[in-house]
């Protein structure tokens, strides 16, 4: 090990160590505690404008000067409206109701041992996350509502607008009951820290990374930390044979184009040969009147020429912009079994008036939600009324779907005796 | 790769895949179809007592001329007393209830969606374990109870008999509805097969390893699948100031003693230095008594001095045996800070009359369950009234403490819709 890499080791330990030891602390902390805590921090952020938008303007600064590229750039961005927005955004936390300390189980055994399982906080929670600032303040404020401490590592793209929110953060705990050592910041943006916080399980209860394909896969290779994988999301739309025409429409284009970058838009449309042949060249016209390039199998090239001939990569894509992928299906379980080949298990439709494809769709499609008659595009912890989201779990551990704040908890046996012992 | 890799490689990826592709049937047995399968086991495995007991002959046959000991010997052993025992336990999950398909969540939103969010299985769980072959029959019927399928990976010195059992169980299965692709056992032992599997994330949801602490410690290092890390336990009784004596010297020779070779034995006793000087020698004396070789720190060993000096590798030893690490303090807290240093997050107790200290203890250590005024022996599945124990997880994430069929259970969102779209 070279000098650099000592002192690189010593920072995410000595960071991991600290929030070990704060969110012990923190465990015990009341709704109020942790409220106050969060109401500084929105205050905060709308006092210190200044020094964010100052420390902000040096890593656009640089990102220019590195060849980031304008969508990159508006990303790290931020602006006296989105601070706003994060500020506000931290003071709807407060209104949430605090999950730790439900009893989610209680057991009375005939020997007088009486057992409560109750939610309690997580630990120590890793956030691995790219370009967006505000997700700094996201992952650290969802934490400490739950009681968790939280170590962050975002991207070096936006390194001085996480340094100056987290001195913020600081700033607002100092005054608080919550020990500002719960919120760290790796400020060294080594591949070396990435790799020792994916293997601080001394210290880390679980690491969820938030960003592309390739952050997520990396996270999920190199961790012995237990990892939330969130994201990917090839969502596909299955017209069944006894679908609505109008209603296929409507909801294939909301899903397709409403906000084609994110995760739960549609990428893929499966169509039961029958309505393609009854019903397919308008759906497929108004794709592509609005600029929607078509990669379609051999059925829906003929009958629609200016489609293009979709490859095996095609159906496995995850566009997240103007394109779809189009098949043709014999069958409601031939949709079924596309899906389970080539989806990432993140959100699925069907779109028909059958009740019995319905429930066959429903329940034979693996995957995190799973619509009857809808958008794909509701899967999102404010759409489903969490009111917070940390990700979206596309895994089958933990959490599942939209994660809220409950989703940040794990759980504790209380045991309580009067001199009980196994016999 | 030489050519026996390959063929390695083959049996991995054929048996997962294979797995995978029963899972997705699975999720859409009824109870009585699960249940019939799980009878027909139980009824084969009495049935075909002789060729297990061939087979289990084998495997000893081979563990005594590899110079295994006793101990191991007797955990691999199975007799007719065993064999009736591993039937009988699947004929009790038949009785329980299946988990499958309750509602867990409902949400109704104002566009008039509704969202229900309900169990279904994980899909395909791995299991590796060790010597005991009644696990093979554990795992795989545990896992056909909740609708997952599973692949085995037992010990090579329980080879026989482990597949001498998953014969019986594809035997029955193929008079069943559950498809019998849904048990799978890797047959080869070497570590090219156990590093594939570690890797399997395309077909397994999950790997739960059984057993001692370097299998646990080798599937966390080396998985990119999620693991539920189960095991370890260096439990403590802290003996508060106020602690009654009787109850006291009961609880701790209780859990140090009733079974010392399992996880919730107690390794550590804290007691507080008045308790100690009023009390300590009579609770040290028949820890004694009965041959349990005693760790100490320094007040310890002045007061009892056929103590022997503890070390810092005796404060974190799971001994899981006739032996006990006592250390003095001064306060509940450093008992608390004890604990959350050398703890395994297992199963801590406190014995005391002082309600406050017992309330702090209980909220403050971190461990998946914490007793007030009883023995830790009672961490388990089974005395926890869950009827089934898949092991004892002692991680954050997904399940905490003892395991039972919800632990191998994972979630889905079903929404219903009549054609809305996200504005």
């Amino acid at each position: 090990m070279d000098i650099m890499e000592q002192v690189t080791a010593g920072e995410v330990k000595r960071k991991g160590k600290a929030a070990k030891a704060a969110s012990l602390k923190m465990v015990n902390l009341s709704t109020a505690e942790k409220n106050k805590g969060l109401e500084l921090i929105a205050e905060q952020l709308l006092a210190q404008q200044a020094l964010i938008l100052t420390e902000n303007a040096k890593d656009l600064q640089l990102g220019k000067e590195n060849g980031l590229s304008d969508a990159v750039l508006d990303r790290i961005m931020l602006n006296e409206k989105r601070i706003n927005d994060m500020a506000h955004a931290v003071r709807l936390l407060t209104e949430l109701q605090d999950p730790i300390g439900e009893t989610l189980e209680t057991i009375q055994k005939d020997n007088g041992l009486s057992i409560q399982k109750k939610r309690v906080p997580i630990g120590v929670i890793g956030m691995v996350y790219e370009a967006r600032p505000n997700v700094t303040i996201d992952a650290a404020t969802l934490s400490l509502k739950t009681g968790n401490a939280v170590i962050l590592r975002g991207s070096s793209s936006a390194k001085y607008s996480n340094m100056a929110l987290v001195k913020i953060i600081h700033q607002a705990l100092d005054k608080s009951s919550i020990p500002a050592d719960g919120v760290q910041l790796i400020e060294d943006m080594s591949r070396e820290t990435a790799r020792e916080l994916f293997r601080l399980n001394e210290y880390l209860d679980v690491l969820i990374p938030r960003g592309g394909k390739n952050l997520i896969e990396t996270v999920i290779r190199e961790s012995t930390v237990p990892v939330i994988e969130t994201g990917a999301g090839n969502c596909h739309i299955y017209i069944d044979e006894h679908a609505d025409k109008t209603m296929a429409e409507k909801i294939v284009l909301n899903a397709k184009l409403q906000r084609p970058s994110v995760c739960n838009a549609a990428e893929s449309i499966l169509i039961h040969e029958h309505w393609l042949r009854q019903n397919g060249k308008g759906i497929l016209e108004k794709l592509a009147e609005q600029q929607v390039e078509i990669y379609g199998d051999e059925q829906v090239c003929s009958s629609f020429p200016s489609a293009k001939r979709a490859t095996e990569e095609d159906w496995a894509a995850e566009y997240l912009g103007l394109q779809v992928s189009v098949k043709t299906v014999q069958s409601v379980d031939e949709a079924i079994a596309h899906i389970n080949t080539y989806g990432t298990k993140h959100s699925e439709a069907i779109v028909t008036s059958n009740e019995a494809n319905a429930e066959k769709f429903l329940s034979s499609v693996d995957a995190s939600a799973v619509y009857h008659n809808a958008s794909t595009r509701f899967t999102d912890g404010f759409e489903f009324g969490y009111g917070a989201e940390i990700g979206i779990s596309t895994q089958k551990l933990h959490a599942r779907g939209p994660m809220g704040l409950k989703a940040l908890t794990s759980s504790k046996f209380y045991v309580y005796g009067d001199g009980q012992i196994r016999e």
